[in-house]
């Protein structure tokens, strides 16, 4: 390819990928949606879940004024627009991804109750694959186009931090509102109808049911799209910002036909991007193939997908880039990268669904608190084997490219972006697509095809998880070089020395310090505003079924738009004191105590916030599935409703925000503080 | 002074500490010691906790013959020698502080039984102050000796770091061995009694209950004592290591008449232990004056106990050092110290006590899962203001002194060992003194006096236990610097440059990653120990029930030896795994990948282990106390008994292996990691 081509490559990817995501999107919307009474539900779930949206669209374009402004006065206009830019795509993508789920969720069910589950697959992939197609090929056009229209501009890196920083700022958001409201309707309505009133989950009488299944949508869809669209933009900005600052003598040998470093530094800008657009038309590929073999096994089909896009990379890789004349040294770091990945989400689904679910399980027959320290035991447990692959996988990408090579090996992680995301967003489709099936009395075998998706959906989602945290580290460590290495180049340009980053220094331990609070800090944040805002939704539920006649007896219908409406506004107020930490608490220390503690404080933040949010995501899977596990009959003799299974629920209830609003909040917080921080290194490279 | 009065100092304070122990000693076994059934169930304790000591002694001589052999052979028979040393005096601390609180536990009882409630607090003071003494006492007599016979010598770092390693490892399996040991027992008993017979707490038919009173000499006595010992060894090593061999520039001007640097060195070597032997004199002053006020509320004598020694230590150090011709820059890092630890056992107690129990206890009205959730809340929380009290600690003091002062501030924290000690080992003696008037049948109003007693050492052992694990992170603090010096004046000497410790260099990172894993390894080994121990203890108790006719019904004996021993194997076989990782951790990566990964990995592990030993030490004391504010009414409506209450005993049973296993047990991880670097820094400094 010419070096235009090079260029236009994610432009052309990403719209390929838009393109193929309206195909589905109006596939999905083209497919029979069932009944009335299943219509009237989807259209609960459906408006509640736009409502959140529009909302939060609210709360989040007053936070894009006042930071806008602040860049705009900080570092100029063009970093201002680029930020909105950056913000605007993720809430688009998560606009028209939460649109599809929420149509393919009935038509799901719909499926379903022809008894096909082979369609009712097909139907809950389209809809997942609007989002991740849309999620990565916004991204791609959007740093592509920015990209394309500034390569020779001497903003280019100011404007690729600053849409880097929308992204982070609408996926904390989202990631946090979206896990509280999520979390809080969960619990709500299973303490409020379960435990309290004592009717079955999903059952039409309970009120916060709708609710309970808009928050999948508004966390597990759009939480998690702006998550993983951040961390696809981050881990791409982060390579190329290290290719831009990082000096000459240091700079990875990435071109096979010579020395020259101008090219060389220009193919190391381009190459994350242009690896991405790779990344991205590979990914479309899994997801036709997958669609192609939609008779096969759910949970194989899901899990294969999954599994092929570091093959096929590596292998593209391996084929194309001698072609243009890179070094197979990117083809080991993005390896590294992609299978690291994909190694660590098995492995996050080993301690949410093999031996560790049993031995939680047995442990509720001795009571909830046993169970409740298993499942401890078992997410601290948890953390050790991906940690070691994002070091083995850090380290091999170090050996081949330097410090350029663990950005790649971030991209490598982050290049088959649309297919995890696909499949993250199948989870909550089936899960929905079961719900309405249970409120609308469609029986018994139509609930166990959505079960059995729905069942696949939680395994995957495990994977997903683990995946989404292990590239948050990767992406992490790369953002944190990119970082250092902005101060630095700054600092040079003002002929000051390097920054001197010894872990001895005192302004570098002091930020450990402080760094290793604030994932604690978010962790106590967002679990304190799950267990409020349920509390609102309990009372409101007791309330409904006290002063509407009949409720309970089935003859009423409750007043789910109120329980929607509670959810909404808890979510949206609370989500802002976590997100406020993650915002302020880099600007603060950079410029009062300066880059030395701010990177400290970078590492510091890094190693408790990447430990806790795995042992939180892994806790919670497990205590999950060690229900489900007590619920499928896994402990003869002690059924559902026994005293172990009762235990078990405790522990359920107890991993909800571990694992759905803390644990993914504290992984995002890290992203943001570092992405905040390389949005500011230029202006703190001279404190201290 | 003259400098060999500087020499000998040390030996005569922890003389004086000795002499009083003694008297102490004595003291307790003069006082009457109640009737028969008193003296039996006494007997019984007494026997199950030194019957614990000698067989966990016999493991431990396992373990010192190896390590002593690998101390040999890698640094000479004198590294084994003072190895030996250190462990034996920490050894010998736990069994005369052991002996003491098993004698002193049943005269307080017998002192209640009178109605002296000021006699009561004085004996169970007494036999505190037996292991105060002797934990703070024997630890300058060792280090003091052996710097007064090898100050001269080029092997005096070595010796002194070997017996730090001694402290450590006797520390590391203390702590964690007593840990499994008392929650095991703690939770086996109340299960087995409590949930599945219904039969009240400290029930003489339950078999557990004697272990259960044994687990706290062996966890709270024995471990903490040689937990503090270790802490107060370290810190004044680590401040020693640092005047060793900090380089000339960088030294502290801590004399006031001159630069001599040949001077300056003696003086900031000798100062560590000649100010500890001052905290020596102070704390015994505290001690006598606290008993002279034994007729105040036990609240108020033991909480001014504790804050008391920072003023003293302060005042003595503003007056003397000048004397002594010593720069107020050390009174400064002193006082830094000193103050620091005081708030910081403040601050716990605010966490465990105030606001924060009265929502840990409201959250439980609505089942345990949301009990345990807000817990988890608060623990997390609660790590913000201590860590913030550290880096201001460290801060003043790295101001005042640089990198020995952080040192200085970790010895003014500890030099009121003996009464935070004393202070600590009155607990479990308060508590045993309930359990024999409950078991001896003695009657109401001899248990309100042990309970309030009981209850006050409960508010102290927090105080404790946040100071103890304060001492370790500032403690950590010093060891790492000391590490990293000892590291770069090795290789000096080999003529190579100092190792970069660069934050971005792969080394570092990869240390910090594999680092932040240890501590939730040791967190999830624990837990998972105290969970499987409690449930070998159970169902012995359980069997006893049926196999033993008529052991409901009050007319036969239980079998507590039985259970004694499944906890003291239990206990000493599950310790091996956590203490390997501690011992091995550093050593692995320190001799595969070199100093730099270790550097890394300990900050790692302390950021990580500082934040999750507050995290679980706090969580775990919010819920029980949260407990018993409902058992004493807090929640009117919902009294001892209720569902809100029995939600509070799951958050009381998860948080006892937190508070009491996981917590300290991570906190002495770090510790041990640092010490060990410290150890190996000469052997590793040349690889990599």
């Amino acid at each position: 390819m010419t070096s235009s081509e090079f260029l236009i490559s994610p432009i052309i990817a990403g719209a390929v990928g838009l393109v193929v995501a309206l195909f589905f999107y109006f596939r999905v919307k083209s497919q029979p949606e069932g009944n009335e009474t299943m219509n009237r539900i989807a259209g609960y779930i459906r408006e509640g879940a736009m409502a959140f949206l529009v909302r939060e669209y609210k709360v989040l374009a007053i936070y894009a004024v006042v930071v806008g402004a602040a860049l705009a006065y900080a570092l100029g206009a063009l970093a201002a627009a680029s930020f909105i830019l950056g913000a605007f795509l993720s809430l688009l993508a998560g606009f028209f991804g939460m649109k599809a789920a929420t149509f393919a969720n009935v038509r799901t069910t719909q499926a379903a109750s022809t008894g096909s589950k082979s369609n009712a697959l097909k139907v809950a992939l389209d809809g997942g694959a609007v989002m991740g197609l849309a999620v990565a090929g916004l991204g791609l056009i959007g740093l592509g186009g920015l990209f394309w229209y500034f390569h020779a501009d001497s903003s280019v890196g100011i404007v690729l931090h600053s849409f880097a920083v929308g992204a982070s700022s609408i996926a904390l958001f989202a990631r946090i509102g979206g896990g509280i409201y999520t979390k809080a309707a969960d619990v709500g309505a299973d303490i409020a109808g379960k435990v309290i009133e004592g009717i079955p989950e999903d059952d039409p009488r309970n009120p916060g049911v709708i609710a309970d299944n808009v928050g999948d949508n508004v966390g597990d869809v759009a939480g998690m799209g702006a998550d993983i669209y951040e961390s696809m933009v981050a881990a791409i900005v982060s390579a190329m910002a290290i290719a831009l600052t990082i000096p000459q003598e240091k700079m990875a040998g990435i071109l096979t036909d010579g020395t020259d470093p101008v090219m060389q530094r220009a193919a190391s800008v381009i190459l994350p991007l242009v690896l991405s657009a790779l990344g991205m038309i590979i990914s479309v590929i899994v997801i036709f193939v997958a669609r192609a073999f939609s008779g096969a096994k759910p949970a194989t089909v899901l899990r294969t997908s999954l599994m092929i896009p570091p093959i096929l990379l590596t292998a593209a890789a391996a084929a194309f880039l001698p072609m243009w004349g890179i070094s197979q040294g990117v083809t080991v770091a993005l390896a590294a990268g992609a299978f690291g990945g994909a190694l660590i989400g098995l492995i996050t689904e080993y301690y949410t669904a093999a031996k560790p679910i049993r031995i939680v399980a047995e442990a509720n027959l001795t009571g909830p608190a046993t169970g409740v320290i298993r499942g401890l035991a078992v997410g601290m447990e948890s953390t050790a084997i991906p940690m070691i692959i994002v070091v083995i996988a850090a380290y091999i990408a170090d050996q081949a490219l330097g410090l350029y090579g663990i950005a790649m090996a971030a991209v490598g992680m982050l290049a088959g972006t649309a297919v995890v995301m696909t499949v993250d967003a199948y989870g909550p489709i089936a899960d929905n697509a079961g719900g309405i099936s249970e409120m609308s009395g469609l029986g018994k075998e139509v609930r166990a095809i959505t079960d059995e998706l729905d069942a696949v959906g939680n395994t995957t989602a495990a994977i997903g998880k683990g995946f989404a945290i292990g590239s948050a580290i990767l992406t992490v460590l790369a953002l944190f070089s990119a970082f250092n290495m902005e101060v630095n180049h700054t600092r040079e340009m003002a002929g000051k020395a390097a920054m001197s980053l010894d872990l001895t220094s005192s302004g570098v331990l002091i930020g450990i310090l402080l760094g290793s609070i604030l994932p604690l800090l978010v962790g106590s944040t967002t679990m304190t505003a799950v267990g409020r805002a349920a509390g609102r939704i309990v009372q409101e539920i007791a309330r409904q079924f006290k002063e509407i006649p009949g409720l309970l007896q089935g003859k009423a219908e409750p007043q789910p738009a109120k329980i929607v409406d509670i959810a909404t506004s808890a979510a949206l107020f609370e989500m802002i004191l976590p997100g406020m930490i993650a915002v302020l608490a880099p600007v603060l220390v950079g410029f009062i105590l300066g880059p030395q503690a701010l990177a400290g404080m970078l590492a510091g933040a890094l190693a408790v916030g990447a430990t806790m949010s795995l042992f939180m995501a892994n806790a919670g899977g497990a205590w999950d599935n060690a229900k489900k596990f007590i619920e499928k009959g896994g402990l003869p003799g002690h059924p559902k409703g026994s005293d172990a299974h009762k235990a078990a629920v405790v522990g359920d209830t107890v991993g909800d925000p571990f694992k759905d609003t803390s644990g993914p909040g504290i992984a995002i917080l890290i992203k943001v503080m570092s992405v905040v921080s390389l949005l500011i290194a230029t202006l703190i490279a001279n404190i201290g």
